[in-house]
Formats: C-alpha cells, sequence, structure tokens
C-alpha cells in the first residue's frame, strides 16, 4: 500500500528539501509572553508542577499552536529535569530560576549521581510527549528536546540555570582539571541519549538539542566536550532512529560552526544572531545540504515595528529558498508582545520561495 | 643620522613582524586584581578621582609593568570617560560599576549632546599619557585606547556598563528606528577619532579599540554601527598618523571576525576565547600577514594549575611563530592570584620562536 499521507514540512526541511515555504516555529515558544501560560502555572500551582504534570504541560504546549498556527510544537519540559532525575533537588526561586541542590563541584559528586532512577523521576515527560501525539493538529511536528551535555553540566555545576553568569566556577574546575570533570559530561552523554530515545519512542518526531553555552570555552575543550559528546548523542540515536532527525544549536560558536556542523552529523543547525545569513546559505545549506535554523533578533521581536517585516524579508531572502526552518536566534522573551508573533507567523507563512 | 635604537618588540609585531618571542601584556592589567591598585585607589578618593588625576592615573598603569615586566603598559583610563565628556554624567556605584545618566534613549537626547567641551573634559587623559612617555621604561609600548562606538554606545544607552545585561534597551531602539540611532554612532566616531589623535599627540605609540559588544547585533547592522565606523575611525587616524599601529578588538564576532578585519584595516586583530588558534593561524596571520592578539581564557588564569602553563603552551605553538601578542580572550579577573601572571610572563617570555 502505498503512504499517501505528506509528510510534514518541518520534517521536510529536516530531510533537506528545500520546501515551497519555510516552517516556522520559536524557542521558548510556549511560556510567559502568553497570558494563558501564566493561567495554567498557576492551576499547575507552580512551575516544577507544571513540567511534572502531562495534563497542564500538555496544554501550554498547545496554547501556541492554538494561537499562532506554528508548524511544530516543542514539547514543555525544563532543561534541568535531567539533572533532578540523576540525583540534584531542582526547584524553583521566585526571581532565580531553577536551583539545584547541592551543586557538583568534585569527582565524589559526580560519583554520588546515578542513572538509575532516570526514566522513573523523568515518566511525566515521556506521558506528556505520548498525550501530545494525540493532541496535536496533523500538520504539526512535534519536536522533543535535551540541553547537550556542557550546558546542563552548566547549571550543575553552577547551581543554577537563570539569569546572567560568567560561569566561573564550572569554568576554573574544569579547565584547570579536565580528567575530574570529564565523568560529569559522560555521565550526562549517557542520560541524555537514553532519555531522547524515550522522548523518540514515546512520539516525538524530531529532537533538537540545546548548546546554549557553546561559547565558553577554548578550542580543545570545546571539542572535547561539545562536539564529541554531541556527535556520540546523535551517533546512538541515529542508529536505533534513522527517520528522527536532530537539529542542534550551538549557540555562540562562532568561527567553530561549520566544523560542529560536520562533526556533529546533525540535520538541522540553529543559527544564533551573529551567524551571518550568506555564510549559512553558502556553507550549510549549499555546501553541506543541510537545513538551517533561524536567526531573527528575540528584542527586535519585542519592539515591533516596520523594522520587523523588514527583517524578517532579509531572512527569507537569503535563506528563505530552504532547507530552512524560520526561528529565533534565542529564546523568545517574556516581554514580546503576542501580536507581534502573530504577525510575524503570518508573514513567514504567506512568502514563497 | 641613524637611529640605532630598536625598535620595541610590541611594534614589530604589529608591523608583521615574526618576532624572536612573542610580546605579552594583558587587558585590564592594571586593576583590581593587584593590591597596590586597591591603595593608589583610596589614596585618589575613587574610581573618578583616579581616571581624572595623572599622579595617580600614571602610577597604576606603571604598577603592573613593575612588577611583571609586561612588554607594554596601557593607558589607565575607563571606557564611559568619553561619554561624560560629550555631557553625560559619569558616577561609580559601589558594586554597580560606572553609571551614566541621563540616559540616551531618543534622538533629543542625542541632540544634547556637544562635542564642544570633549577636550577640556579628556585633559587630564592626556596629561596622563604625557607623562607616561617619560617615566615608562624604554622598551615598553604604551598603549593608548577607546571603546569602538557601538560599545560605548551601550554604556550611554543602557546608562550602565557594570555587571551582565541583555543590552534590551539599546538593542530595541536601534534596530526598530536605525535612522534615529545612527546620529549618536555618528557622534561617538567623531569623538573617538579626535580623542584617539590627541592621545598619539601625547605619545602614544599604539591603539587599541574595544570592540566588547561586537556580538550583539545582525549582520546588516554589524556592518553599520560596528564595521563601518571602526574602519572610518582607522581611516582617519592613519591619514595623520600612519606610523601608529591600531589593533581592534571586536569580542564576539564569530564568524565575522575575517570580514571585519578585512573591511577595518587593523593592523593587529584581538581574539576573543572562541577563536580557534589554527583558523587565526591560517587566515589573519598567513592569509592578511596581520597580527593577531589573544587568546588564553581569563579564568583558567584564575584557576591556575598545570592546565594554565599546557594551555599557554599551545597557544604559543599555534600562533607564536608570529605576528603575535600574548593576551587574554578577555580582561584579566579580580579574582585572579598576582603569581599565576607573574608565572605567565615568565613562560612566554623565555619561549622562543
Amino acid at each position: 500500500m502505498v503512504d499517501f499521507k505528506p509528510k510534514k514540512l518541518l520534517l521536510r526541511a529536516l530531510a533537506g528539501e528545500r520546501t515551497e515555504r519555510p516552517p516556522i516555529w520559536l524557542m521558548r515558544q510556549a511560556g510567559r509572553y502568553l497570558p494563558e501560560y501564566h493561567v495554567t502555572r498557576a492551576q499547575a500551582g507552580g512551575m516544577l508542577e507544571l513540567c511534572n504534570s502531562p495534563e497542564h504541560a500538555v496544554e501550554v504546549t498547545l496554547q501556541p499552536i492554538r494561537r499562532f498556527g506554528f508548524d511544530a510544537a516543542i514539547l514543555f519540559a525544563d532543561l534541568p529535569q535531567i539533572a533532578a532525575a540523576l540525583g540534584q533537588t531542582l526547584e524553583y526561586k521566585e526571581g532565580e530560576g531553577p536551583v539545584l541542590s547541592p551543586p557538583i563541584r568534585s569527582p565524589a559528586d559526580i560519583a554520588r549521581l546515578s542513572l538509575s532512577r532516570l526514566h522513573e523521576e523523568l515518566a511525566p515527560i515521556y506521558e506528556t510527549v505520548r498525550r501530545l501525539t494525540v493532541a496535536l493538529p496533523s500538520n504539526v511536528t512535534l519536536i522533543g528536546y535535551a540541553g547537550a551535555p556542557w550546558t546542563v553540566a552548566t547549571y550543575m555545576v553552577e547551581g543554577r540555570g537563570g539569569g546572567p553568569t560568567d560561569h566561573a566556577i564550572i569554568k576554573q574546575w574544569a579547565l584547570s582539571d579536565p580528567d575530574g570533570f570529564q565523568p560529569l559530561i559522560d555521565l550526562l552523554t549517557d542520560a541524555i541519549i537514553q532519555f531522547l530515545d524515550r522522548q523518540i519512542e514515546a512520539g516525538a518526531e524530531a529532537i533538537q538539542l540545546f548548546e546554549s553555552w557553546a561559547g565558553l570555552l577554548p578550542d580543545v575543550f570545546f571539542d572535547l566536550w561539545c562536539v564529541r559528546p554531541v556527535a556520540k548523542i546523535i551517533q546512538a540515536l541515529k542508529a536505533k532512529h534513522p527517520e528522527t532527525p536532530i537539529i542542534t544549536f550551538p549557540r555562540g560558536a562562532g568561527l567553530r560552526y561549520d566544523g560542529y556542523a560536520q562533526a556533529t552529523g546533525a540535520d538541522g543547525i540553529g543559527l544564533d544572531g551573529t551567524v551571518p545569513l550568506a555564510w549559512a546559505a553558502e556553507h550549510i545549506q549549499a555546501g553541506l545540504g543541510r537545513c538551517v535554523q533561524g536567526n531573527l533578533d528575540n528584542q527586535l521581536l519585542v519592539a515591533g515595528g516596520p523594522a520587523l517585516p523588514a527583517e524578517t524579508d532579509r531572512i527569507l531572502a537569503a535563506l528563505g529558498r530552504g532547507p530552512f526552518i524560520f526561528n529565533l536566534g534565542h529564546g523568545i522573551l517574556k516581554t514580546t508582545p503576542p501580536e507581534h508573533v502573530d504577525a510575524l507567523v503570518r508573514q513567514v507563512q504567506s512568502w514563497r520561495a
């Protein structure tokens, strides 16, 4: 029997296809800029409760789909949940964001972490994914996700994930005692492979790996803790789920974007706001035949005005012929007016290659 | 008559020469990690008083030269002083760093700024430079400096220069009303040309332009507010002072490093910690024949241990054959143990190409 169902737009772009118009979704699209998100979060009783309640997590995942008609939904969960599943205590403190205790700062601290309760702790997330496969409109792709090992490690070692930080603690430890620090990356690599495998089993159709802190490390250590673990994760997932595309987002990788894209073997490369569009078109889209994703400035989406559609057009003109997924260069800000998002989605979805 | 005085090591490197060993200095080398700095600052009566007292500013500029024997001294002054010279009020608040008021947030605010008192306000800095030409050992190069226009503008618009910030105010204004914002960049470009011209007249032998926030802007705006103004500054200074080399430090420029180096025409290119050493050797040293400067991790210099000399060696092996100036990838941190700096200087100065 022939399968007549057309493949979803986002999956076609990730397969390297030059689609008739780019799919669009926004990083952190389910979140605090939406009034309905605050209602659901209050109903759940807090952030941790929201993340661990499939009913409420499904609801907030669906909210931006209903409101804007994005082409993809990203599983609502929080990046440090995997640290809690390995044995740290996760709390959300008002104004501070996630706090992980005790912080991991020595080989002995690493040794106390364990994979033994991983899936038990993360079970609510798998259940959220399962419910979303039923609840989402048929043209919307469900993206599962995890933080990449180095980025999750920054949360675990610093002990916090919110707000600006100079990452002094993790950098001083990791750079001065790379052998003592390495087992944390190895443990996280294993945990993330298992976590994403289960998300795919539960119904995630694509995966994004967030390397939010790719800009912190000198070359050798970037290779050791950003490139190699992500390559290993992608290789392991591809071996088991060759049909599931993987997007990486090495924010701040700078001149290392090209090598990172090649060495990790990701299907899609998320671009931060510093990546020149012409470079991405030439080196990633044409050169490697890979899909790129990005990279509208999130502060411009807050500001709006005529510069917003102009900049959106510039991105579409440079990358829109694909393979391309429209997104921001960083997560959406809580100060973003929802009507700016609505206008953006209309503009991208009515554009034609 | 023949001039027998050998040209200073740092000036030879900036002229594109492959020196027998790299010169070394560190960004913010005169500063809070040195106990003697705190003594002098207290004698001066505060940060603003220190910056505006040639006697004390000369003393703190000399302190790291005496202690470590760096190959260059950088004029002690603070980046936002030029904003005060244009009409803002500059104060230092404990724990907040420099505060500039009222913040510049509209074309009307820009119109109230003026070049008329620029040199009067900056006269103590010129006097510090003049005194340093006499006070410095004959083998030490005197580097003058300024912030680049976009970076100074971030201070002026945000109203503060200390601590981490998401630069929401300047980005939302500049990106949504580029025509209204542009005159601030134009004014700063003129002011910085005049400021650096006077520093060179007073005896600065090389200039560094700090573009600490090169990573904030999408391509078109990066070109408009980072590349073009710096190219204009360098062109104007070269027309009048063809012998004075200029270093630029576009921190966070990422994939735009190459284009920035070419378009601005700087003699030396400061590398942040994300720039791969092999890339810099191939594209900047060999490809453009230009001097590179950088890029040891400042947190590793705090941490120390065997990884510090190992990473230093790796940088020397990759870039040391020149043209090269050893430096950090970002300013030295106040938590840095002076003995780590001493060991670093000994290692670099005893290395041979």
